[in-house]
């Protein structure tokens, strides 16, 4: 089975190197996806939105993630089986749940404490080597998820606060969620969430961020776009994203995870 | 078969992920190497040529690139087979010309119209994920390529005007074509042109760059000058360079792609 | 065989998915890991110490190192063979020792002059490409260490100086070996130095650092320690660092690689 790997190591040290060596060195067999190691550090939200953004694109596999700013700590280390016979594996704080529940959701949730799916010595800050690597590596090779530790109730696992639109009239308060390597902001918003105001593609907007205001127009491509132009429109992954055509929009806005953008309709 | 992949998509999100879940979905055994997704955003000519200098060091296979400003709008995506018995997919801006060039040419060339060979639903901002992905996972499965869809005259694929040197008595006007990671800069010269001008190892010539003039020596090595020497020597893909010696030159120079250098042969 | 790799490239360009293509065009059946590519540029220390760090993780295989910045001068490329079975590639300026003292030591050394395994044409500039890359996918395929070039006496290859660290009376001076993504700050200490002036976890210390001091508290764990708070810490690797809990140490003492670090025991 093949495993894929997210995380916010960076590529800059050798952390994800050694997980894959760890991997390797338990089941030479296994083939590894990185999905990407990019996610801002610490940021268990934004590692969720991705996971579970991309889960949909892998192989059915074991799905290793290691965002987990509470390693140890009494935080939780899992692995869980999904409703398509996925296996997700990571800290227990509400990584894995958006995306599993994209593949059919929890079936079953056992906590990582069979020390013979461990690494020999568990250090207190990498669990991404020493526990989550192993365990993945295992599960690849069909080692029973019941061998892993004991079960854990589904109900009972840490669920992420996954911020929420307000919708008014003629306005919608959205949240940022992720900013990508082009600038494009992804917000909270679906292309449902536009229509219900009103905002169909050609329509223009005023957005508010940080005290200041921009027009922007819905747009269904960067191509209805002319070089310069500020438009809203639905990234990839069925997410709104505002975007600046030939330009980075964080850049010009100052702006990124967590910020708040008002999109107020113009009224003729 | 295996999958060459070269992009724009950074490593810091889940661009190069997502398409290797495509990839492995849909052709599990075939195994991708990532050649670079540092190419700038959406400069298609720096890509084109790093596809260009790199292709002859890779194993034959299917060649995907992706730098696509024009995503959504029409330009065509592409499959082509050249004459040593490479395929190259990606969109029709360009990028893959050069590096077809110097693998034997194009000896067909076709649009990427069957949805057969594409995901189910394809966006209008991803195609790297929806159609040029996918694309290379069935060519590389042994898909034939006329498959893909109607062909093209290979006559009427768009080509990058890639800019020439201008060689005087004494002085040449050139580009820098690419900074990379140590800050070397690589220019549009070959050897010939420096010889042309009567520039051998050993010889010192005046830089300008961005109004400032600073003295270089052409030099066969790195090892041949002491550091902080600024140097004019001949890279590894066969591209006249500056650099300096154990240090960055386009940090000390302030200079990128695209930008004029101008080198006068200092006379006795 | 499989084969590690590890380098100063970085991933913006093509240097290192060149040497992938390599060595998959001579061994196509060989897989590739990668370590880490982002050794900052040059430092063949820090290359060292993070090859020494990581292998003990990986497969025994064949381990390619390029940190080179002799290249094109006469410094010699390598092969070493281990006491536990592994191959070595690299460059002989001392990347490649401490490492290969974790795994047994060097059981032979053989310099890298058979053009038989490098590529026709070696560049001046480019030996991962044209000699290291070739050399490891040879080794892979199980051609024997004798045949890529004539023996070295071990005792003279090149090492390197590791700083070691002061140990006084209730203080250390001791220097930054590494600073990772997430800026915590590895120092060349062990537990073993702490303990024996006295420091203990929940002790707290003066940091001395560019003339500045701060108050740190010696933790098992980032758990230990509230938000903020500064703390030594024994890292993943068995080396002692400085860490911010929720921050980067790197960013608030504006420090790096090579900076003298005092740390005072406070006397009650």
């Amino acid at each position: 089975m093949v495993i894929t790997f997210l995380s916010d190591f960076g590529l800059q040290d050798d952390f994800v190197g050694t997980c894959h060596g760890v991997i390797k060195t338990i089941a030479p067999d296994t083939e590894i996806i990185d999905i990407t190691h990019g996610v801002p550090p610490q940021q268990v939200l934004q590692g969720a939105l991705v996971l579970c953004n991309t889960l949909p694109y892998m192989p059915v596999g074991v799905h290793l993630a290691v965002v987990d700013p509470g390693v140890g700590s009494h935080r939780r280390p899992l692995a869980l089986r999904t409703g398509d016979g996925r296996f997700l594996v990571g800290p227990d704080n509400g990584l894995l749940l958006p995306a599993a529940d994209t593949v059919g959701g929890v079936e079953e949730a056992h906590e990582l404490a069979n020390p013979k799916y461990a690494l020999d010595s568990v250090s207190r800050t990498f669990h991404g080597r020493d526990l989550f690597s192993p365990a993945a590596a295992h599960l690849s090779l069909g080692v029973a998820i019941g061998d892993l530790g004991p079960p854990i109730d589904p109900q009972a696992l840490v669920r992420l606060d996954v911020p929420a639109p307000e919708l008014g009239q003629n306005r919608i308060r959205a949240t940022v969620l992720y900013v990508d390597h082009f600038g494009n902001m992804q917000l909270n918003l679906k292309r449902s969430h536009l229509e219900e105001v009103g905002v169909l593609p050609g329509v223009t907007v005023e957005l508010e961020l940080a005290l200041e205001r921009f027009y922007a127009t819905a747009a269904r491509t960067f191509a209805d776009a002319r070089a310069g132009d500020i438009i809203l429109y639905e990234d990839s992954y069925g997410n709104i994203a505002i975007a600046i055509s030939g330009g980075s929009a964080a850049a010009l806005f100052g702006s990124g995870a967590d910020d708040e953008v008002r999109i107020h309709l113009r009224t003729p």
